[in-house]
């Protein structure tokens, strides 16, 4: 299986804005980026990053990728799809083996709940998103494309139908839990001891408890 | 194993107070208790209800209760804590069986992901949700006891080691997902097909995709 793990290096993490500056949030998605490798490392996989431009020019200085870094400056959809099985621009006889994509901003991503997705019996097996985004998944039919606009997971659902393709769905809160937004940066600090948590904290983020949902202050 | 379902039966729901009025939060409060109600049946146990107010009160005329429900008047906390094994309020053998707690508030609750949390082999067993709450949990030793203010998760693991109880978490986001705010709604929508999607859909709710997480229109 071929790990890809996209990032969206070009001023990432837009709507992060109202807490963090583009400074910090291109630090912030680095160390998720880090973490996510980390966890798929983990597994005993060699992930690698497809980037929409040179990490060099958009990531600090002392960030040393610990994994081959393709660009492809297409859009998501595009660089992602690809690189799916039978999608023939790999070119070589690796292009019938099964290929999982896993996003970058997974903070809370463990060996254990990749190990889920990636051991999942199916032709297309899924890790939602929460808000309707596939955070994760495993494709292996070779007619199957992503399409990562508005609700992607209904969207991805009715293309798997579309090409007869049979669907798994693991059912994980950490796979769901992409960080978008600045209530989403709790589940960091409450789920997760790595690079995020560190530099949230280092930030001067911590958790702040209130009637409602907790979050985060800083 | 003992099932309890604490429900919110006075104004349920009231984030949800800028989508829905009180007669409707009460009616989606009770759908969803519904779901949960036959997700836990699914797994061949029996629920108890444990309201803070006359069910008969509080919810619509047509609702019949599937399971049966006991009216407790304490706080959340106190009510829960009075069932927990070794809290000796029962007066009988089953006083040191152990105990699941299963908010009612999880539409997206299935059997099999209730089975994890069920079936997993701790003393205290937790399933967390969003920002910071404690969706479920199971209890087996006679000295814990739950704390829902605030940040209730992080409370709950460190009363656990206080009194030497060994722990574990499961990773569900079915069970992450508990239906408080507007936004949550489109996660009924995506991933369910019981009573509460039923009735959002009667209610004219459907999915909208835009360009960050997908949300609800009506």
């Amino acid at each position: 299986m071929r790990v890809v793990v996209p990032f969206g290096a070009a001023d990432p993490k837009t709507r992060l804005a109202p807490v963090l500056d583009a400074d910090e949030r291109r630090a912030l998605a680095v160390a998720m980026l880090g973490d996510v490798l980390e966890a798929v490392a983990a597994t005993g996989r060699h992930p690698t990053v497809v980037a929409d431009t040179g990490l060099a020019d958009a990531t600090p200085d002392d960030f040393d990728c610990p994994a081959p870094v393709t660009v492809d400056e297409r859009p998501l959809t595009a660089a992602v799809n690809a690189r799916l099985p039978g999608a023939g621009e790999e070119g070589d006889s690796a292009d019938d083996e099964a290929v999982a994509v896993v996003m970058a901003d997974l903070a809370l991503a463990t060996r254990a709940a990749l190990d889920s997705l990636f051991a999942a019996d199916a032709d297309v097996v899924f890790a939602p998103g929460r808000g309707g985004g596939t955070n994760a998944l495993v494709v292996r039919h070779p007619a199957f494309r992503v399409d990562y606009h508005g609700a992607s997971i209904r969207d991805h659902r009715a293309i798997a139908a579309d090409v007869g393709a049979e669907t798994a769905t693991v059912d994980s809160f950490r796979l769901a839990t992409d960080i978008d937004e600045p209530a989403d940066l709790v589940e960091v600090l409450l789920h997760t001891d790595g690079r995020t948590a560190a530099w949230l904290r280092d930030a001067g983020f911590s958790v702040v408890a209130d009637d409602g949902r907790t979050t985060v202050t800083r």
